[in-house]
């Protein structure tokens, strides 16, 4: 999924006559590429939208006419209508502030146009079911879309990281904790980490395709009445024209699985958010470990060239910003009256898209930053040098413990340490220099201990097993 | 304010041959009126949006010219070019990614169509502003117009309500808690409970004028330095070429004032959602108290008569559902680092606007609603007596309580209450049948004490002090 | 897990002469029995925080010993003091501030306790942990008595609201939306969809367990560096003493685990917050539907009898409206930096325990509500004749479709509709005394069709499939 | 307000025999002093919570008396019983569950306190009032104590940040934006900047004095029904009792003044987690810049010398996390049912003081950091220095423009800072050795022009004009 590549915003509609088209393409944000990415937009925008509303039409026609609900006659025109071109979205946006949702305008004006072709057909659109169950499979179906989308993405995702702590499984790099220095861990550890969290995001989109791509259709109370005695059969033709699960009851005012749905694109922008902190903390000037891929005119300043601005890390930390103010909103609205709520379900309308996009741009722009990530080997090594040797007090103090005890080892590098804070020394220079500490540690294993890449503990065998996980999850 | 009225998405196109245009005004996304208006979304329109960048350009053109820092000759090329209509919209979304912001793209554009007007200007265009400059200008001046928009709104709800209120100072309700029926109250009482919260809000919008409606003007890192000895004259001039405070320093990542804004839209919707929330219950089927006016089209079923959905209430609650989230984002995105932020400004790019929009429509229902309320006095008055009288136990308790003892009183209408709720009698006909009773409370004193008109307590003088208040707020 | 039963605040002290214990068990707020229960508050407690920290400890210390990397000689020392009331709290409280977490002063307390019983042992304590071990598998702990509970009460609750939708399968009531009444449906159908969103949630409480109950360990940076070459082995043992799963690799700034916990709280809630609506809803006083359970000095009021507070659901409605921004802040914490974060782990630390006792307080109250729910059926009835059969319109306009064709039945109803409506007669009479419409439709059919048993159209089936997934988890 | 000072968290029961008082004073959690302080913990203690509804109990009876409400022989017994030793904390913690708030349990045990003393008496208690109302003006009583506390803090805050704006007015260093370095600014704007944002919370905290210090009595329905004619002046006496000002309407379903409350905490808040983010940025190892101010076992590490962990800046991002959620809650609760809410009140009682304590403790951190800041003035100028003098490339590109125009100067300028990145030598050596540049330029003014302290722009004036707004406020 490449965030934006050359596309026009209205290239869609390029070979168009028709001004209300371009509208709909065109409704994006002008924002909409800064966090988000066409492809997914593209899944959510106000064309799709309606279309999607129109595919459950058309196939509820062909449905209810399976079974004898409504004339076999009438299935060609309704689905020759179902074509979101042909819709006045200029009036449905209008009409839809009348009804209160989208579905009634757009089956005003597919009943007119079906009319316009074939009058008796007309009678049948839109038979038996209610305004929510259109716009809710609709957005079940635009969700599938989201999904597979993210799922490619975060397969992509995953090897472009898994590759990155292949290949830095040991180097080695300062961790830090509270902002400060503290002991050594590999840069494989760190993209080990974030793998093994996208991991689990991927087993979350599993359940989540499980539970949430399911049928909505109950008509107006949830009943089906007015199908009669073929509510059930036509449901079940419904849920296998659009290749969605049936579920066991129309969940009209049951919104655990939106609310799923909406949670696992928090939760994913959040790792991501966690992973651009760390990019962007390590892309400081000061540190400059780390650098998002050079594309032209991205990040650069033609009289500064020292700043190369993470544009793609802010991209994320501003959907990390956002997210989980809209997931309260969605949770807040699952509190919904009776059988079809007042102002709960609304709420989704434009919380649940808005977080799609915001999923689908973050983890464009991690997946790009992964795939051409700048790890400047140079800097991690002399960041590791800023404390002249403190950071790894503890591993000669584990080394010369062994020989004379913990805590006469433990003071003896306490004073040292403090020692080299004083004078400006290396922690080396003090040690080395005192005969208490080299009767025991001699320097060249003084120096050995003094390294880095000696003292990264499991870091290696943390890599591997996520890996392992990773390939693992890449077989199944 | 009226919501949307007869005009159409893209009536201000209506005579541009410019398909760019088209695209900046019908950004709006297809729910944009369901809780939005018209009026609201034009302000924060992506046409409105790029226009008030380019009239902060423009300012600043003059302003920088005023003080010589740009050649007065640059001026009228760049304010001619400063025209929404001139950009390629679609080319500034897809660069805005690049740079991470809008205002980079539009100054380049600006600048390429200002050298084909006169390529000495063109040098001059943006000089010693940052980005942050020109989109945080921009977004006070759509707050400018937001503010007005809301204030002239609520004086005319404020006036609705005050007029309710005056007519229903005296038609007694049932009060209701934990939605239960507990003691009369007027009519009149609740309403004045509404537009008391109202008038804070309208001190609220007053002292957010007063701090929000600043420049911001800083440069590159906030010190005007590119500006030289200049910074403060350019400032001062281009703060009053936009007839906006000039504050004491720029505010790049000093977020209050925005935070401020978001919460004051947050808690006039808040305010909007209760008065939303109780009209719609009160509009229940079984309830019939209250009506939203009847508009064509709005609300009705023609095949289920009885029912008259709460449209405009159902925006407001859906907007009361959305805001807090929204409020949550943009006080999260206070957090900023140093001298320019890392997502958390960005984040208030389309909260602040969403906050904005829905408080425009939340108000525009309410104002609508409260002009053609309609009051079912009837059902009021039926309504008071679905409890058979145990309502008014109080009443009578305490009139009894004169006579015999609190004590002896209470037990005595305790008694008669569990009496009534036992045979279904009403308490009027087990106390009159009691001459325990009768012989303190004649039948008619009790007859009058089982009146709800006669036991509202101080609601008459509470609708006169929150009506005296509205008055006074208009005389100001 | 009934709500609060008979036991005290204080009980576990009773027998206590030591003041800090009473401090630690006394720390449960004012509030907390409103929207929490004592089961679910004692798991949260601050006893038992610092009991499972103290857990971790110990385990931490036979896991060491059993890899040679403390003496086994400290072991005993260390697991016998590892004893919350054993700690100062006050002390523990105040030094928490100095280091910025609880771990810091409780393994200086721990430490300084076992040096008073042996001070070769003391020098073993916390070895190789890092604070965020400690806290952080304590969490896991606490989080893994919570599941249990939850699940053990949504078992108890599935099966009551299970054998209600059963004996209400057909209990006909009125479908409301937008709270207006709409169609007919069962008692039945509405319990089932309750059951049918537990159900769901069910599934999502197994794999939290699968994915969230891991240990953290990772030392210092997450290398487990101090450990050398025994890392992987102490991790594994330590897993084992708590039977917890081991994870691939430490997760310190990776949060999605906890995140996933308090979103599923959120969600649960979510759900209990829906059903609580609708309860509350129909407990109004002019609906009288539902009631919940009566218990001594629960909800009544002496002195207005015929007023039930809905006490259970309150409880419910505020646990709804608080987990949403409780589940934001720990979205919101997930960007955190580097390997220990500066805010965003610390966010968790009263959130988490929040949202888990609000799950805990609003399922205990659904749980207690479902199993004793009163239904008062005549009322149920009656309220589905508010409308004079208007809601069967459309029951009567298709059986009239099948002789006449829809448009004229449509047209006929319609207009019988609008006539009774203004008559303030019965459709039934209305139509009954049309002979268009009997002549087609004799009386007799004519009452079948307005009566709303019979227009329910897929409710028994559904109830039937929502018992059958209920029916074959219990099996599972 | 200094943070936790000597005090013990449980010191208030030194000398307490009663257990039950302990309990009160202990409920702090075990977390409350790692964000929180003990004088603003106090302030929304258990028993200060119980202490001020008794309060407001006690000034009921008098105020109810003045007006021969209730008799003035009540008075004596209710005042005296009105202590929070008094009451049995478990037992109204366990009541407070079935009647859904504290009050039912508080009025109880108050009852029958006085009644052990004066039986007459006790018929008076709480007379007139509903449960809301003790509740509600308790919480205001305690609002007040905590502005008061907020106010001071603020006012001693601001002194300490002008005073470091005023000692650091001219100290150079980098600004920093998107992480990157940019240009230069002085330390003093970064405070001045700080100090602004204060200043206008300050004002906030004024306004919210005003709006919301107001009394809550109503009575069951909000119309004083049960005091007859007395209504108002018993509620005026009532409000000059407690000091607070008289609305003109109950408001017990209007939280307008509680959000505002609520938005208050969180912007200041917000405020001073953009301060220490930028402080724990700069206390970064590798930056150096701030410190915090050095306490005994605050932050430090003895093994890891070179360790400042930034612990109070974390206290205040924790609260910075958790404060949008806490306010989006608040928030969220506005949208309350009729006379009395159902979730949408009770979801202030727990969020309010969090909210409270967050800001409390968040303000004592920033101020004992403000009071005690370390600068490290080597380090600022080092750290403006990494970039060999790139950062004032803009500044030679000016002064070099008067000269041979500004495109001629750019594109110098630009080439020179590519050559300097090049090669590695600084932006002076490669300016220097070209002699288009020095002909213009002497090697002196190229000297001075590539001196950071040289180009900050209006940086002086915007400090003094901050300092200004200080000086005034503190002189109003």
């Amino acid at each position: 999924m490449e965030p934006n590549a050359a596309r026009s915003l209205r290239e869609p509609n390029a070979h168009s006559s028709n001004a209300l088209n371009i509208m709909l393409e065109a409704s994006a944000r002008l924002t909409g590429l800064i966090c988000g990415t066409q492809p997914m937009n593209d899944i959510w925008s106000p064309r799709a939208t309606l279309q999607r509303m129109l595919d459950v039409e058309a196939a509820l026609a062909r449905a209810s006419a399976a079974h004898g609900v409504i004339p076999q006659s009438a299935v060609a025109a309704i689905e020759a209508t179902c074509n979101a071109d042909k819709l006045d979205a200029d009036a449905l946006a209008r009409d839809a502030a009348l009804g209160g949702n989208l579905a009634i305008p757009l089956v005003k004006q597919l009943t007119a146009r079906v009319k316009d072709a074939d009058a008796q057909a007309s009678k049948f659109v839109h038979w038996g079911a209610t305004s929510q169950d259109i716009i809710d499979t609709a957005t079940v179906l635009q969700l599938r879309d989201t999904l597979d989308l993210l799922d490619r993405a975060m397969a992509s995702t995953c090897d472009a990281i898994a590759a990155l702590a292949q290949r830095h499984r040991a180097t080695p790099m300062i961790g830090r904790t509270w902002l400060q220095q503290a002991l050594p861990i590999t840069l494989g550890l760190k993209f080990a980490q974030w793998l093994d969290a996208l991991l689990r995001h991927r087993e979350r989109l599993d359940a989540l395709r499980e539970r949430a791509l399911v049928l909505q259709f109950g008509g107006a109370a949830g009943t089906l009445a007015s199908l009669r005695d073929k509510g059930g059969a036509v449901a079940e033709a419904l849920a296998q024209e659009l290749k969605l699960q049936l579920p066991a009851v129309p969940w009209h005012t049951q919104r655990d699985r939106i609310a799923e749905a909406a949670s696992f694109f928090g939760m994913l922008i959040g790792t991501l958010g966690k992973i651009a902190r760390d990019i962007s903390l390590q892309m400081q000037t000061e540190l400059g470990e780390l650098g998002e891929p050079t594309a032209a005119g991205k990040g650069g300043s033609s009289t500064m060239p020292h700043k190369r601005n993470p544009v793609g890390c802010a991209a994320v930390l501003t959907a990390a910003t956002r997210a989980p103010g809209l997931v309260a909103t969605v949770f807040a609205g699952m509190v919904q009256e009776h059988e079809r709520a007042l102002g709960g379900w609304q709420a989704e309308w434009d919380s649940l898209p808005d977080l799609a996009r915001l999923a689908g741009g973050a983890l464009a722009n991690i997946e790009q930053i992964a795939k051409g990530l700048e790890v400047n080997v140079e800097r991690l090594a002399a960041n590791l040098d800023v404390t002249h040797g403190l950071i790894l007090g503890e591993a000669v103090m584990l080394a010369l413990g062994d020989k004379i005890g913990r805590m006469d080892a433990h003071h003896l590098v306490e004073h040292a340490s403090k020692e080299a804070v004083k004078s400006g020394e290396t922690l080396f220079d003090v040690l080395a220099a005192d005969a208490s500490v080299t009767q025991h540690l001699p320097v060249e294993q003084l120096k050995r201990l003094l390294d880095p890449a000696h003292y990264v503990g499991s870091a290696h065998a943390f890599v591997d097993a996520v890996l392992a996980l990773h390939t693992a999850r890449k077989n199944a």
